[in-house]
């Protein structure tokens, strides 16, 4: 997990400052700065739920210059995405492009999320290294603030997640002559035999089986044939 | 995009249903069902916003099974990922392959998402095809429903963000030539030369500019030159 501060650029809503220290503490991040925000209490400290401890030691600073200090790299979001090219402000990347390219930073990278209404003003906007996109509809493309937020940690974070064990190839090959045996219990015609063992083979391919999953369906194969002998 | 029906079952809290019924607008899905929820009034629509017509146009059903009927295909979302594996009903796949598999149904396929404190409950998950899952962390996995509602739809809509026009070879080339030529104009050390203009070519690479930025530092450094002589 790269290194990341959450910067909130003067937020409205205490709620939404509150659901964003969840959101941070969801995905592994505990960095907060304030940048002139509104008051948080109550409302927001119960839409933090567990990421209380976010918020409670969230850092609140005047300015979005003091926020970055620090920061090798910061990243500003956006949700319009320049027409023209020459307003270099607004090019941006996506958070998927950006995320990709975390782990080339070796320090501290910012996030800098503007406020509910109007973003990022285009000054604070010139003031990041780089700008962050979240593709949406071109009819519609403004999230809710803790919703983009949500949306970016979640990237940032990435696909991490603990795998079930995967079947080998023995549990694999036990289970498709166990269909095979099958098919021969029930007297399949011969002239389709291959296609429907292909196909079998092919669905679960697809449907990338763990080993339990393989065993368990093994042992429904195991016993119809029993039963049909 | 695929075809995709947004499934609410139990929802408690109107503010929930409004911020999915905008996030849903954000990612250009329309058909949302609610399960048996809670009363929707002012609250759900100011949270809305512009995502109200969703809203408004909600299907509401007493049951689960109501709320699927249509549907290819249902995938359940839950944030417990089974440890054993022989709890097959919470053996998911991460939202991030849920998204890239998709095409391959070429009908209605629902997203099915919990009430906010208990989620899916176990019947209600064995319902699903499948099951997504929200990579998180694992000290404190649990998402704020609209969050998590948001990730999913997002990864659904996928990366369709237009580009701006990438730079092409002759852009990049002519520019790099004026690098040169800038060197040159500095009495840059001849041994290394090579080095800081291949570290320079690299440098451009991984920030991938667009012909208007080529074109501008181009601009830059022919100005440079000028100044210099």
């Amino acid at each position: 997990m790269a290194n990341i501060r959450v910067v909130l650029v003067r937020p409205k809503f205490e709620g939404n400052v509150g659901a964003i220290a969840r959101s941070m503490a969801n995905f592994g991040l505990d960095e907060l700065y304030l940048v002139d925000p509104c008051a948080v209490g109550d409302e927001g400290e119960i839409r933090a739920v567990h990421g209380i401890d976010v918020l409670k030691n969230a850092v609140t600073v005047d300015t979005l210059e003091e926020a970055l200090e620090g920061c090798l790299l910061s990243a500003g979001t956006s949700d319009t995405i320049t027409e023209g090219e020459s307003n270099y402000v607004r090019v941006p990347i996506t958070v998927k492009e950006f995320a990709s390219r975390l782990e080339e930073y070796p320090d501290k990278v910012a996030v800098v999320l503007g406020r509910e209404d109007t973003g990022l003003l285009q000054e604070e906007l010139a003031r990041c290294d780089l700008l962050i996109h979240i593709p949406a509809d071109r009819e519609y493309p403004t999230l809710n603030l803790s919703h983009a937020a949500a949306i970016i940690f979640y990237e940032l974070f990435g696909d991490s997640v603990k795998k079930p064990t995967p079947a080998d190839g023995s549990d694999k090959e036990r289970m498709f002559a166990y269909f095979d045996e099958l098919l021969d219990a029930i007297n399949y015609p011969e002239h389709r035999r291959e296609g429907t063992s292909v196909m079998f083979r092919r669905m679960m391919g697809r449907a990338v089986p763990t080993k339990w999953e393989y065993n368990t369906i093994l042992g429904v194969f195991k016993d119809s044939v029993k039963r049909i002998h």
